[in-house]
């Protein structure tokens, strides 16, 4: 079925005289009409994953474990906003590879760079960027990750890794060394720390924790898990840590409407982490607080800047650093290149890491991280200059066509459908949440079952939309996500809500 | 200075007739001369790092720590064994990127594939390989890694990931989960434990433990990390788990000649083994035991196929799980594709992890290491199609070249030259290590000092080697790695010996 022609009430909700003239500019750049995309998506099959992609997945779990797979794709024949998966099936991914793709599939101006003698070269030469760098890798840097307009204001330095968890796990250990180092006063190790680290006893190897939210997410390997509280399937027969974790604040949506309360709610939860950070003290002294600025895996919750400053505060009255782990946030989608640009802290994170949306992976983060000698935070690859250029070209798309400002204006369109069908639909879409926050945005359903129904439905009539936490849909579009594919949505989730009510 | 017209005793050691005979069917194959690299090292700075190197790594060090930086490299002008620095100074290479190259710097057989649209889409478009993976990921994978010639015996299953620590802590993963899997005896999960596992608490996150052997390495992040015993300066101020290790054999070296008293120490270290298992049964049961075929940054520490068919029996006695962490000796360089294929178990390993010399990194495992569920062992790229294409090539060319077989030579004749100089510089040259190890080998200085002199010596002359544990030298020569290289190897070595004596 095809659903480029036809028409709704929720698309027309999209044809104001401003969203027209908006549309014409972005047309002009190229989005809306992203160059050779499909026009909508278009499934043939009566089933998702139709026969062929049932064949690939069974063919794979035969060498892997490939249950969680929804279909298969034949990448060379997806396009901009849209995949074709082995049926030939077209759908318009609002989900992005769990959040990962920014400037659309098959990007020409990115495919080019990837056939150059630089990019070719990056990729079968790969250093070990700590031992032997590249002359030329504070020249890439500085022309991507650690552009001016990119780099997070306050932190000139720049950690290189290979994925979220890594990311996040490098920037824990550069937490600890340093919490230790301040300890301490001194870059000195005597004879019973170094000997006991070996151990894995303290004094060298202490004990220290890190501080994390419930049902928040920040990877799945030692460290990085025993950060995450999202769900039990996460976490389930690993050892972890024994660190705290406290409650995220339980607002009501949408946030402007409940700010008195949500303020409230937010302070008691600032005072919860004074106080763990107080109790822990003396169990396991908390070195760090990780957070994300939405926390995306457990079900899109958010807080208002108001709860960050705070946090901030929090964090540097009781001397413990506080890490933002902009891993699925970071990159455009939440309307600034990053989402805690937004909570205009008067003192920088001590480090925000990224991955997903960047290609590359790391964290940025103050000199007072940088470890107290070589080889303290070290690996073989120490990240993948095939990666940072890839990254260079990303950010240099996204500027060249102003792929931040059009996902926050495609935003505010987004959130005014969403509200229209919440009030037509208030048990099925409800919640809304990120109006502010550009395409990055979620409501719930009532319960969990009717929310798979709801991304099932989707799916069926060629949208893929994504779950998150308990009863979530969570929107996780392009950057290049234009007007067309917002109407293709609205109509797709208004023919899928009637057909659910 | 140039090394390549000059002569000297060691280098003539490797003039035997079979020597030369076999060197002209290597250079028939394109190697011993690989085609378009230097002749020699060529170094023109009367230090190393040069000044150019030294301001390129100064700069660097204004955005991150690379402190433990020795050169900086100009990648586009590498080529075969050799490496150019920012100073133009030519080396020659034996110990590629932390043993990571394999088949040659600018290979152009690769870097050809590099340019093709099947590397460029899969580079520029990366799926989440659990949720959507590619029509053709089965076809890539049993073409490369898991191809037959490839594949340990034994292991059908495959975990790809990102990097070594992330290969092994996912298989730690894997075993934690098998193990309790087993131990309940059904895969489901009470209230109780569903709920515990998010407050990092037993029963959900049970309290196990991996068991590993003193001075191993196996990564840096968190569950890495407390495996990695090799130095303190890689642990110091990391909270680790509580985790048993036990001593590695303390061998003596040739291994030849000491047959029986080591065979004793062995028996010594796997009774430790089985007395530790069972110590830890009450404190926190050993999941799984993780072992390097030769320990490669804790000081080319060896054991015997004995010692390991031994490991095998008690670990399957003891039903706990075993682990060989193959990142820095598989794919080639101990003279064949897997170190741990000369031991000749009865029973395969449960897990073999790889990185590094593959450039795409995972674990190969047994059926009974899949989780129980989806979504338990999980992540968002789960690996990565190009780096997999990658291996593929590298696997193709590797094959066409018979460059285990080559390397298994070359290990030969690499031998002869270090026991005559061992001979002749006993005390600068000793423990010999790695004489059926192909070109993975190593051999001690009196003291760490005397090492470090020996590596700067050779780095002078233009021969980059590198240190392990505490007072090793430890060569990871490249797969292509020829007769010529070797005669220079020689010279250099010679020359260094002789300044030092």
């Amino acid at each position: 079925m095809t659903f480029a022609s036809s028409s709704s009430a929720a698309a027309s909700l999209t044809r104001t005289a401003a969203s027209r003239a908006q549309a014409t500019v972005l047309r002009r750049r190229g989005f809306g009409t992203y160059p050779g995309q499909p026009s909508g998506p278009n499934v043939l099959t009566s089933s998702v994953p139709g026969p062929k992609s049932k064949a690939v997945l069974d063919d794979l779990n035969q060498v892997g474990d490939f249950r969680t797979a929804i279909v298969a794709l034949q990448y060379p024949k997806c396009k901009g906003n849209y995949v074709v998966d082995a049926d030939d099936n077209t759908h318009l991914d609002m989900f992005g590879q769990i959040a990962s793709i920014s400037v659309g599939y098959r990007n020409e101006e990115l495919e080019k760079v990837a056939r150059t003698e630089e990019f070719a070269m990056a990729a079968m030469n790969r250093p070990a960027l700590g031992v032997f760098p590249p002359v030329d890798w504070r020249a890439t840097l500085d022309a991507g990750l650690r552009k001016d307009s990119v780099r997070p204001r306050g932190l000139s330095q720049i950690f290189t890794a290979n994925c979220g968890s890594t990311a996040n796990e490098s920037a824990y250990k550069a937490c600890f060394m340093a919490y230790m180092h301040r300890k301490r006063g001194h870059s000195d190790f005597d004879q019973k720390t170094m000997a006991s680290s070996m151990d894995n006893a303290a004094p060298g190897a202490p004990t220290l924790s890190m501080l994390s939210f419930k049902t928040g997410f920040h990877g799945r390997l030692f460290g990085s898990l025993s950060t995450t509280r999202s769900k039990p399937i996460h976490k389930l027969d690993i050892p972890a840590f024994d660190w705290p974790a406290v409650d995220w604040p339980a607002l009501k949506y949408p946030l402007e409407e409940h700010e008195a309360e949500n303020r409230k709610e937010e302070e008691r939860v600032i005072a919860l982490v004074e106080e763990t950070i107080e109790q822990w003290e003396t169990k396991a002294p908390v070195a760090a607080v990780v957070v994300e600025p939405i926390q995306s895996e457990g079900g899109d919750n958010h807080a208002s800047p108001h709860f960050f400053r705070r946090l901030r505060e929090v964090t540097i009255q009781k001397g413990v650093y506080m890490i933002v782990d902009e891993v699925q946030t970071g990159v455009g989608a939440t309307g600034t290149f990053w989402a805690h640009e937004k909570w205009d802290l008067p003192t920088p994170p001590d480090a925000v890491s990224f991955s997903k949306k960047m290609q590359a992976a790391g964290y940025y983060h103050t000199e007072e991280l940088r470890p107290s000698a070589g080889y303290r935070n070290f690996n073989t690859w120490m990240g993948d200059p095939a990666r940072a250029i890839q990254a260079r070209e990303i950010i240099r798309y996204i500027e060249a066509h102003s792929l931040v400002s059009h996902t926050a204006s495609m935003g505010t369109q987004l959130h005014s459908i969403l509200a229209s069908l919440s009030s037509r639909y208030p048990t099925l879409v409800q919640n809304l949440r990120g109006k502010t926050e550009g395409t990055f945005q979620a409501f719930d359903c009532e319960t969990g079952k009717e929310r798979d129904a709801l991304v099932a439905g989707m799916r069926k009539r060629g949208v893929l939309v994504g779950g998150s936490g308990e009863r979530a849909v969570r929107l996780r579009p392009l950057l290049i996500f234009g007007e067309k594919e917002l109407e293709i949505f609205a109509e797709t989730l208004e023919a899928t809500l009637k057909e659910m009510a």
